[in-house]
Formats: C-alpha cells, structure tokens, sequence
C-alpha cells in the first residue's frame, strides 16, 4: 500500500480498481444497506421489471470509487469530501467494473484534488461518471 | 410494500430509514467493494489518525439513501439518475444513521422528482446531506 | 415504514414479502445456523438425494413470514408468539418465494392477533403453511 | 456426521446444537431474510423498546433446532414435515442458544419421528419452546 501527498499529486493523474460485481456482493448489500428493492432480490419481478433481471445496486458500483480513492489515488490517509454520481447505465449481476479516478483539478493551498470518477462496465460502457473531492493525506504510510 | 408515481407525490413528502452500521457491516462491505482502507479495517492504524478509531465507509452511509428512494419514496419501480453527497462527519462503528429524503422539486412533464437527502447520526449530527434526481414509477406495485 | 395498531386490524387483511433465495443466502444461512446438513452445502451428495440438488434451509424459507409480520403487518413493534409450519414442497436454490401473512382472527382485549402464513415459489406452489399468533404493537412508529 | 433410520430410534434420545448469536449473525440473518425490523437492525430505536435493546430475529434461534434435526438426530437424509414454535423469551445479541430435541414418539409404520424441541440461552432460560415431526433416512450415510 502507498499514499501521495498533495505535493507528489498532478493534474492527469490515475488510478482504478475493477471487480466482478456477484451476486453474492448483491445479497450481501442488500442486507448492509437494506434495501430490499425488488430489483436487486426479486428474480420473477426484476424479469418483469424494465431491467429483465435484478441489476445491482448504484451506491454498489459507487463504492469502488472510493476504494481507488481510499487505497490507491491518493490512498490510505485521504479524506472524502463530497462525490457526484451520475446513474447511466444498469449494472446486472455478474458484470465486471472498473471504476477509475483521474486528477483535473488541484488546490495545493487547501490542499485539495478534485478528480473525474468513472466506472465502466465489462464493455467499455459507462455505468456511472461524476466528480469526487478529495483531501491528499497530509504525511506518507 | 407500496410505491407512488409521479401523481401521488408533493413537494415536502418526506420518508427515512435508520440502521445501527455495525462492525460487521463495515467488514461486510469492505469485502464488497474491495476497499481495504486502514480506516475501516485496521484497528491499530486507525486509532492513531485524525479520526481516533475505526470509521465506517462514506459509502456504507449513502447507501441508506438509496434504500429511502428504492423502498418508500418514491419506492419500487424508482429509476436513479443521479446523487450529490457531501461528506460532513466520521460515521463510527455502532453509530444509529438516519437517511431521510424531501422532496424539494418535482418536473411532472419529464416525470422527476428531486429529493433533499440528508443522513444524520445518534445525536442529530448530519454526517452526509446532498440531493439525490430519480424517476419515479410509472406504475403502482 | 409503517406498522398497525389492533384496533388498525381487520379480518382479511393481508401484506406480502417476496425474495428470491440465492446460492449466497444459503450459504451464509448455514453459517449462521449452523445447519451444515449436505442438503443444503454439498452439491454432490445433494444430487444423489432425493431432491436431485441442493434445497434451501425450510427455515430461511420461514424466516420470509417474520419479515412480512415485523415488517409490514403489524409491523414494527409487533411481538411474535408463536409459529406452525409445515414445509410441504422443497425450495430450491433460485426459487423466488412470496411470504404471505392474513389475518383470521383477532382478539382485542388480549390483544392478539392470529394469522394465515403462507410461502409459495414462483410457479405458485405453497412450499410452507402454518399461523402465526402475535401481540400487535401498542404504539404507532 | 452421522445419521440414524426409524429402527435405530427410540424414544427418549436426545441432541443438541449450542451457538452464540453474534451480531454478525444477526446483521447477516437480517440480509437473508430481508426482516429490517428496528428491534433487530437499530440500536437507539431498540433502546427505547420494550427489550432495551436489540433482539435476534426469532427464526435466527429457530434455526439451530433445524441443525439438531437435519446434522444429528435423525441426522443427515432427514425430511422436515413440520415446526411448532413458542417464542417465550427474547434472545439478546451474544446470548448462547442451546438448541434441543427429544424424541417423544415414534411411529414406525408411517416412518414418523415426533420430537420436543426446547432452545435456552446461556442463564437456562427457555427462549423457544415447541415440536417437530420429521422423516428419518431410509438409508445410513
């Protein structure tokens, strides 16, 4: 594990993590978050249901966002500020994602980095995109 | 379970859900979603930070949002498009969080609804708030 | 979330909880319970079994009814005292099981409530029958 | 593991399962069974309750007297006709539950096997008490 303060942090920057999103995580979220919605564990109603089977849950997806922030751009230290998230596209069971960070924008006087979050599926389609701002830790692991 | 389209909703309608995010739903969840941050998971590491101890996933917090829209308002059959969070306050482990939604707009030709969200802890502290756009049913369950 | 008073209770009132009852499910329910019978756990000897595959824990099918009863009718609040079932049909691994509680008696000085609670798989066959007796909450959420 | 047909039954034999109801347990059995009931998921709501705090769902200790059944006696190949449940006293997160059953009659001509099934926590105090009919295996392990 590493971590990178503001000063070792440039515009351009990028990091991602990628995971097969199971149905196992899916039951298992269902059971942290509570949220029973039929679409995530209702087989006969999510077939019926726009999606034509259960899809996982969006803050599922979101959270690999913070796992690039939190251990890898900038890593263990970071603090998390605030996160857009823009839903557009479903995430079915068993799709892979890759969530991925890149640096736009850097405050060095507040010590702030602002970076693009993107999470694509196995195809290359983008599932979620939005923004996150970050505060760099201020000392290495 | 009940769900309300865009006719049954008003501007003010307001629906919670709270949950105790217990030690095993950070672990959970970090095996979920891969994020391995010594904040959440390392005990030792964590009691010599800023944050005196082992703190929940930003993420973990959010996700009551979603149950609050997914489950009850405007509940099942809701499409997410999109979510702000802003990150305010540590969540410990053993914290009560609160997720409540509001909805402060609502677009009944393009059939939006935008909500207030706003998760507090225990004692009131409000540890995410952002507003979150979904589309709400089109049909009743 | 809502729940219902007795006085909020009739005959006839009815409320559902529906899931489909996932490899993972079982799984952690056998972690949970204990229950390592190669019913529910060992595919191989499953398949030479009677039921030709691994079957579900009857109780995880059960644990639907207390769902429907803490949750919806009466809801929260709710004291459950007593249970009879009668597991009349294996659930499989992926069957989507709709509990079902109704209410055929009511006794409003003691407060008690007695209710039909019944599980079906997806193609409508009942799997578990069996009345529920529980004391309904005293106060509104 | 081991198991037992109708012939090598007798009325009067007995078996246990013992376990402590982590709140692990009761985090997990809460995402299977989809009962987010406050009593069960929310400190500062179950606090307030009845209980003074949280409670494990009912069918988490239920579940133990399945393992007896299903595990040791009769054992493995056993068919679950039938449960009765009285659910006497609450079950506190980190009570251990010591789950029993008796045969209290035989009947070898229908291949029947009627047993006592009694669940205490650690203080002895009965928490679920009750009956189940069952199929012993036609065949040894």
């Amino acid at each position: 594990m590493n971590n990178k303060t503001i000063d070792e942090l440039s515009i351009g920057d990028r990091a991602f993590f990628e995971k097969t999103v199971t149905e196992a995580d899916v039951c298992l979220f269902a059971g942290i978050s509570g949220d029973m919605n039929p679409a995530h564990i209702n087989q006969t109603a999510a077939e019926n249901s726009l999606f034509k089977g259960r899809i996982a849950h969006g803050m599922l997806s979101a959270s690999l966002i913070s796992t690039v922030l939190g251990m890898y751009l900038p890593g263990p230290g970071t603090i998390y500020l605030s996160q857009d998230l823009r839903f557009t596209y479903p995430v079915k069971i068993n799709d892979t994602i890759k969530a991925e960070a890149e640096i736009i924008a850097l405050d060095r006087e507040k010590c702030l980095a602002i970076l693009k979050t993107t999470c694509r599926n196995q195809n290359g389609k983008v599932v979620i995109e939005g923004k996150a701002t970050v505060k760099p830790p201020k000392t290495k692991l």
